[in-house]
């Protein structure tokens, strides 16, 4: 194959890479406007998050097209077929990021016209270290670095930990003022939303260990200390 | 290339069509015992429950595994490549939707610990829309029936629904008798989670119709009436 060629499906991989990183910049950001209009009871802003979901969609099926171009034209072997079809499974997580934002946003427009019944600190932590986990899967992705992987697979817990948390005190404020309950579910929801952006980011993680390793450590049922 | 080299390859994508059916015959079978445990009070079929996720965890690594060797081997074009990655993609909803037979019986054990706070007649009948829809998604796979395919895309709404009129009912209890808060809201979960599957099958569905039409349906605001 001449030397030209190489480059250009070179440059088509690094396309892949950026449109990836782009469409997981979007919807971490979708995440952080859907807690942001939760916290500050702004409806305006919930709603105009749920009209940009649109636009991670849009990714979602340009990500789909540019893979199945590659596959199709350039048959591609080995490690560069595994960043193909990686690329391919990390949208799907992306999207549900995207409609989880949506999700979240609509919570905050039912609790807006509500009083809180506390304050909020536990969820914008969470949403923090959900988008901070995300962040790094997608970093492992394009770096191919399974170390950084890794680490997403085990900070998956803290957040865990965090729902849990929040879920018992939730309980209880419904168990002692049942006037509370159907706002302390809806926050729930959130929280459970949350908890879900983790666990996409850990699916990431455990596909770029694939990618890179060739081997999976999904379904086992502990984590190596080192690959 | 010679004939029986197309014989093979229509063999090994009829092998890829069949692993893709035997997880799905799976999936479907655990949310079925994990709903069965839920109302028998049965911890130990639980228990077996989320034992079994092992076994569907292997069919995702080896579809995976079947998909990239005929990607790589056979570099197929058009419709070909897109029952192959249709079907890497299919793994991962399957997967998840292993995931949540798992949680469900996490929920059936809790609560066969205390008393049912009512009769469970709308899960069970969530779980069997749920089971039904992600039946025909995976029909339509095998078949590659783009009209099955849309079937399910519009049986979605009737499990969310269900799941909206459970919610109503739950938090009423919830209400009169803060007593019962612990009991509503784990089956809530439950109700939540075979919404997902519902999700999860609406999503097979629309992969499939992209697969057979190479349009994708994803994020149209409306379902088109016929395709």
């Amino acid at each position: 194959m001449p030397l030209h060629t190489d480059r250009a499906f070179e440059e088509q991989l690094g396309q892949l890479r950026t449109a990836v990183l782009e469409m997981g910049g979007l919807v971490e950001e979708q995440i952080a406007q859907a807690v942001h209009a939760l916290i500050q009871r702004d409806e305006t802003l919930a709603r105009a998050t749920i009209e940009r979901d649109h636009t991670v969609n849009r990714f979602d099926v340009e990500i789909d097209d540019l893979s199945l171009k590659l596959l199709a034209l350039r048959q591609p072997a080995a490690r560069d077929l595994r960043l193909i079809t990686t690329a391919l499974k990390i949208t799907t997580d992306l999207e549900r990021i995207g409609d989880i934002a949506s999700h979240i946003a609509e919570r905050a427009i039912e609790l807006a016209a509500e009083l809180p019944i506390k304050p909020y600190i536990d969820i914008p932590r969470m949403a923090d270290v959900a988008r901070d986990l995300l962040r790094r899967s997608l970093d492992a992705f394009v770096r191919e670095d399974t170390e950084l992987a890794l680490s997403v697979c085990i900070g998956d817990d803290a957040i865990d930990q965090l729902h849990e948390q929040l879920f018992r005190e939730l309980l209880s404020y419904m168990v002692e003022n049942p006037a509370t309950v159907s706002r302390a579910m809806r926050l729930l929801f959130v929280s459970k939303h949350l908890e879900r952006v983790g666990d996409h980011a850990t699916n990431i993680a455990e596909m770029v260990i694939f990618m890179v390793k060739g081997r999976s450590i999904r379904h086992l049922d502990k984590l190596p200390r080192e690959l």
